[in-house]
């Protein structure tokens, strides 16, 4: 999406310099820096440090260091090196191991000289289907922005709300929650978002970057604000994205989404959800069962980054000193609360049977497993 | 209540110094510091910059700024320049002017020479019925827990969630909301409070301070969690305070406490709100239609103060730069999303009927109006 009127993914290759260029998101939103990954060791630290971030850039950009060693030496010593350099540098994320097997297999039966030609053009297919799949959620989400605006004679804005950022900074291009965003401004439709701010990593703040760098309307607003302007007639539609959903449509998402889906269904607001169906996990039936829920390091909730007075980015402490905090990092939203699953087939109910009929290949195959 | 083992008011009267003494609360929760006030400048700054915050508490401090006035100089020019002087410090505190006119009602009939000590008398009445009332308030929710706690025969802690500070730091002693737990600690019934940190100012971190220093367990959470945790079964009570009830028992107070009530009314957890009669608004009925919410200033939302790592008090922006943030103190709880109301007279249900029954006298009063 645009940056100052300048259109960049989240990650780009680089013909001439022959290495990957990145956003270096540790820096966002209070700095816009791009860094040139261009050895192993710049590849291994940029996803184990969160240089990059979001499941689905991850594996781009690892495939794309798996394209790097290639060019330096095909060997199949080095194939496997690549590989475990790069899955231990973040071994929960289910992503990057997919996007590293799909390399290995790729390239293993093929003769030396033609694996790093063969790993780069496999790299951009992985970048280029992300995208694909992101712009066709959010042709789809668009439809339903679409209606919205048509019921607006007077031609104010459709208001938006969004939790965490599900933006495209989290994947290669477009988004995923925010993907219809930018569909229908960049179709004409006039919007405001209400940007939650997402304690306790204020995910909102690169949120709100990303729009106000594309020029979308928005306002930051605390997580607690959401309830009161839906109280108000002033939400007409709530998109989030979605860490893992499961096969009958509970949303595993950024903690405190749950609660924002609550007031949505007290105030008759729709509620979607928009999602890649990889992130579809059709072992899991129900969310709030099941799923087991991270309890990150406290010091996320007691500490806030920031830029200083003097303009350096700093920390402080909010809690009073050795206060006990409790950091649980996802909550599960119940599919009755769900009002659609924006998919990159089409929109479906929260349901078994919704997500059937738009995936019946994978959801037969669940069923036979 | 205690700090460090030593019990505390908010403020006290210091006999021998002949001034008042208070805990200057804008050092909260970094730094404990006691000021004396002694001259009206100091009473006007305390108020007006916050030293002291919370109705109740400005309340009895003008109260004790207008003694330390009568002990200079008892002469009806100096009445009712202190009343000016104070009542300009915070003009839209309600029980500031109460307060003010109490004091000036009561001492203007009276000789000269018997101001000085009335007015320190009447201060102290101020005072100590503010703490009786919270006082009561604790009692009745006392019974509320000793009820949840009952239930647990493995003398598991009673887990309570509470939002905002509604602390003895807002008033005299004991605070609203917390005033239960407080009688419930000291009556040996094991507790466990999850405390909403409640962006934008972080209140949280003072009730946290509160709690720790009087040796109740708790944990400082975002305000995203507790939803998940009453999913969980992890909260049986949640208890809030109050700015203002309507007379059908619709409850304004700090943004974000309509998302908390709505998940305990889906996971069937008891959501009750502790208030003092003054706050009760017999003016007015439908609290989503008709009160007025204060958007107050973006830079609460944008930027964050805390303790830095050098040990100073900062503050960081937390969003990009220039980024809109919409700021709404309050939202309001519907009254069917209240279990129950729990006021020095009792507990009642949140509703017209309920306040009638408890508040007959006040009820009957607004009708007739």
């Amino acid at each position: 999406m645009k940056v100052d009127g300048t259109a960049y993914r989240s990650l780009w290759w680089d013909d001439k310099a022959q290495a990957l260029q990145i956003i270096d998101q540790r820096w966002l939103p209070h700095d816009f820096r791009i860094e040139q990954l261009d050895s192993m060791d710049d590849f291994t630290r940029a996803i184990k440090d969160m240089h990059v971030r979001g499941a689905p850039l991850i594996g781009a950009t690892a495939a794309y260091g798996m394209a790097l060693a290639m060019r330096m030496d095909p060997a199949d010593a080095t194939l496997n090196s690549a590989f475990d350099l790069l899955n231990e540098t973040r071994p929960t994320a289910i992503n990057l191991r997919w996007a590293l097997e799909r390399c290995r297999n790729h390239l293993a039966p093929l003769p030396l000289a033609q694996r790093a030609t063969a790993a780069l053009l496999l790299a951009h297919e992985i970048a280029d289907e992300d995208v694909e799949i992101n712009r066709r959620i959010g042709l789809h989400g668009l439809e339903l922005i679409r209606e919205i605006a048509a019921k607006k004679t007077d031609g104010s804005p459709v208001r938006l709300l969004t939790h965490c950022n599900a933006g495209w900074l989290a994947t290669v291009d477009w988004g995923t929650a925010t993907s219809p965003m930018y569909q229908a401004h960049d179709a004409g439709i006039p919007l405001h978002v209400w940007v939650d701010e997402t304690r306790p990593r204020n995910q909102g703040a690169l949120t709100s970057w990303e729009l106000g760098s594309h020029g979308i309307s928005h306002s930051y607003i605390t997580d607690n604000a959401g309830g009161h302007f839906m109280q108000h007639g002033l939400v007409d539609m709530v998109i989030t994205g979605t860490d893992r959903t499961t096969r009958q449509g509970d949303v595993c998402n950024k903690i405190g989404t749950y609660l924002k889906a609550l007031a949505a269904q007290d105030n008759n607001v729709p509620f979607y959800v928009a999602l890649p169906s990889p992130t579809i996990d059709w072992s899991v039936c129900d969310g709030v069962a099941e799923i087991p829920i991270e309890d990150r390091d406290g010091r996320e909730v007691s500490h806030v980054m920031g830029t200083s007075e003097s303009g350096e980015i700093a920390s402080v402490r909010v809690t009073p000193q050795a206060t006990p905090v409790a950091n649980p990092a996802f909550d599960v939203t119940p599919n009755r609360l769900v009002t659609g699953l924006i998919t990159e087939r089409g929109v479906c109910d929260a349901s078994a049977a919704g997500l059937a009929e738009l995936f019946p290949d994978m959801a037969a195959a669940t069923t036979k497993a």
